[in-house]
């Protein structure tokens, strides 16, 4: 059998991501871990988001991984530099993705990023737009209200579009911004609503779409595809969590419906 | 002082690989060869496209390069994975980013790959396509004029709009077609005219932009980043052939207007 690759976020947030990985790359096999019992990590301590995301790691390595995606804002900008350097098998984050992808499409050279308090405070978008292009202008703004919003599963009524209406209204005084990175995994399941309010102006970018192109780029130069196209394996979905959420997704939004579902315990 | 990243292209259609290089990464040092003298390599025999390919990288290897990109759809069809083989550096070819950004692109599953006559004979980029994804359909038709026409310099003329009017009458029969990937690095030049004859059903993807995506991504996982933000090195141009076409392009299409321009022998 062939070697899955394994995805982790804090909750639900980061099907958004197995949901492109399954598209972009169908011959694949999937293992995702939400540990929405501790959900949202984006407003935790830094020592709780390390030991937490460790603990999701070491269960999905027990499955014999051969690459991971930190499916999680919070914990990429907290944890990947720590698990590149520990783990035995190529690790990939979301924040360098959504960067390149932004500095691909902007062409008034200003990116706006919104995400979680802690991935806001870390300014990690900022520094790996600044690492390849110095001369970028970037405006970044924490939407605490997003994850609680989506994870809660009322992300349909008019009390959502208030509040994406109201966190995103710093757009409106900075007219040079052309592209907006959701530097939440979660984020994307609100997409449309956001690219509503923003408006045409603004190209939004999904940290999601653009970790499916690199996780196949990486697949190509460490040697890693699936080389059987005869067997199809269906994602296996785990989360410390209730599962209900994670079953409506999965269904209606992510046509993931194959997608086996299970409840598991992180010690 | 930093290694640079070497280019590689039969003629000037690498250029736009360049451009979108140099945009994207502004802090790295390129270095380009184009080999004009012995353009198009698209019609030529397989024996000569590999002994061309290798002499000029040869001559790149001399400036201590530290990734090697193969700007040219022919010679990646049929020497990429030479290439890899044998050198001690990462080396991209630009079939694969194409292939991936279409993957990713297309909602329909059908895409159409237009280029070279070698590059369409080789069916290279439906392997990539369908090694990633087994069930994706594909149209692949070669464009044997273009690259001449780009080469002329006279691609504003009335006639070039007939040739490729002529040349893509084959989408109008594939209703189901909703990206078409230039597999070709010289066809960008004439991108805008490409669009305006498809018209807007059809997303037009350049594998100039995205190799410069893949080439980012692969900076990062070898940890080949320019590190100093200070000097910032213009790209050096090197042809075989005439520096007119090059002159002009560099100028006015490709915004590279202080990179150095030299002629060279290939022995």
């Amino acid at each position: 059998m062939e070697r899955p690759i394994g995805v982790i976020d804090s909750g639900v947030g980061g099907l958004t991501v197995l949901h492109e990985l399954k598209r972009q790359l169908p011959k694949e096999q999937f293992i995702y871990l939400g540990d929405t019992l501790r959900c949202p990590y984006g407003s935790k301590g830094e020592e709780e988001v390390i030991q937490y995301t460790w603990e999701m790691v070491n269960y999905l390595m027990k499955f014999d991984i051969k690459m991971l995606v930190i499916a999680c804002n919070t914990a990429t900008a907290l944890v990947l530099e720590q698990l590149k350097q520990n783990l035995p098998i190529p690790v990939i984050g979301v924040i360098e993705p959504g960067a390149r992808a932004a500095i691909k499409a902007t062409q008034s050279n200003h990116v706006a990023i919104i995400g979680t308090e802690n991935t806001i405070h870390s300014q990690a978008y900022e520094h790996a737009l600044i690492r390849i292009k110095p001369n970028i202008d970037t405006t970044a703004v924490a939407c605490p209200k997003f994850v609680p919003l989506i994870e809660s599963g009322n992300f349909v009524l008019e009390e959502a579009k208030e509040i994406v209406e109201e966190s995103l209204e710093f757009i409106n005084h900075y007219p040079t911004i052309d592209t907006l990175i959701l530097g939440c995994t979660h984020y994307p399941i609100i997409q449309s609503l956001i690219e509503e309010v923003v408006g045409p102006r603004v190209t939004v970018l999904s940290s999601a779409v653009e970790t499916g192109f690199e996780v196949s780029t990486l697949l190509t130069f460490y040697n890693l595809y699936h080389a059987n196209t005869e067997e199809i394996h269906e994602p296996a979905i785990f989360t410390t969590g209730k599962l209900h959420v994670f079953q409506r997704l999965k269904e209606d939004i992510f046509q993931l419906k194959n997608a086996s579902l299970k409840h598991i315990t992180l010690s």
